[in-house]
């Protein structure tokens, strides 16, 4: 079972159910449950927590906003079935992770995980298992994870295509995603801010146009997930803007060196993420 | 007649050529020469600065490094056809379109462009006509410049299949080119001089990869080209940073509603370069 079926969760109903699994969700709207079942995107369909519904799912991924997946669980984890595994695919774990894996059943588990791969587009209407193929997943476990329920959320991640599947403590996640995901879009937006001139598409070229793809957001998803990593967010900004004013005082004195050094750096370290 | 068969001018003579132009080219090692003719590139090339090759062209692309491209024209401009139409790709303009201008023959005009295409890799063999496609193009005419030679300017442009063609002073260019061009390789440079954390790659997602793309970076160009365009750059840079750290005050101040707001502006102002 699927609940929310935006873009991620419809990306997740769509790739599984090709591969031949039943996909039931539950989803905020009649609409989205409507297109999806039109769609061959789900088998069936929800747009209440539904005790019978609910208590038939071995497997639930919750695909929703940090705070409204808490409540979700607060509120219905009473019709899970016994034995039943959860995990998400949500963006910040610290906050998120030890309070649902405390609030739950003790014959239920939550296992985490962050699929590391979005669109600029949302809705079901945009889902398409295919960004998945390749991309990064990274299994979120604590203390309290058995290792079978660890197997099972990376059997997901292979099953969905993803390539490298890693582990990292609720902690290390923030720190990483703070710096490799929210540091991003923080920049992004920046760039957008900077600049009111409406003639800017006749003038960019493809360093610009990558730089800002992110810069469509979801201003409430993302203002949420930065607030919920708001001291891991707050150190990755500082620690770029250091840097990024380093090169500027490079720049300023003429130290031609010092820029080629570093461009250097940035050179060696990117080639790696091509082989 | 291209001058430099690096990435640009060899994708400059392989689109020209394809159309049925006799291609003529000077670069400056035997083996690039050599490579250009047998991959049908060019029709003759040299690797001297030879008078009675030099004086066959009507059509002169110069695509150096802006401080040889001087060097160049002023040690052999003497060998221009009379009436030869010369134009350049070179990353930054007003230290080098008035230098040359200045210096030139009056029987030879120079029309200065800046095609908005690249790539991350460098040489001839990296050619590839089609990084023009649809691309920006923007010609940098000054009060010197005939409207016959800023047609034939458009026209190379269209002939190469770029996709909006302008116009701006040399100066407005610099500025632009700080921004959009220049600025951006120097965040992607302080990104990935950030971490030195070699397990990254198991980690990021699109964005990442999309905001560092350009961080594999000649690093004997761009220092000349950040160096010759100090000023807008250092500009540039700063208004980034300022905003850049309200962002940053804003998530250290819990200020929601001016995070949203930032991203609602950068969101409206990225969609219209998806039109």
């Amino acid at each position: 079972m699927i609940v929310g079926l935006g873009l991620i969760g419809g990306s997740y109903a769509k790739g599984l159910k090709k591969l031949g699994f039943h996909l039931s969700a539950i989803a905020r709207r009649q609409e989205t449950i409507d297109y999806a079942l039109k769609n061959d995107i789900i088998d069936e369909g929800t747009i209440t927590a539904d005790p019978e519904f609910i208590k038939k799912a071995d497997i639930v991924v919750f695909a929703l906003y940090p705070h409204v997946f808490k409540e979700w669980i607060r509120d219905n984890q009473q019709f899970f079935k016994p034995g039943a595994i959860i995990t998400d695919v949500t963006g910040v774990k610290s906050c998120v992770v030890y309070d649902i894996q405390n609030m739950l059943r003790d014959d239920v588990e939550f296992i985490a995980a962050h699929p590391m791969a979005g669109k600029e587009v949302y809705g079901v209407e945009n889902a398409d298992e295919k960004i998945f193929y390749g991309a990064n997943y990274i299994i979120v476990p604590t203390e309290k994870n058995t290792d079978e329920a660890i197997e099972i959320c990376r059997e997901l991640a292979l099953l969905l295509q993803f390539g490298r599947i890693s582990s990292l403590s609720p902690e290390e996640h923030d720190e990483m995603i703070g710096f490799v995901s929210q540091l991003t879009h923080c920049i992004a937006i920046t760039l957008m801010n900077c600049s009111d001139n409406e003639l800017l598409v006749n003038y960019v070229g493809d360093s610009f146009r990558d730089l800002t793809r992110i810069a469509r957001i979801n201003e409430n998803m993302w203002s949420e997930l930065f607030l919920l990593n708001k001291d891991s967010l707050l150190n990755e900004m500082d620690k770029f803007l250091a840097e990024f004013k380093s090169l500027r005082d490079e720049l300023a004195a003429e130290d031609t060196e010092g820029m080629k050094e570093k461009m250097r750096i940035s050179t060696v370290r990117r080639a790696l993420f091509d082989k």
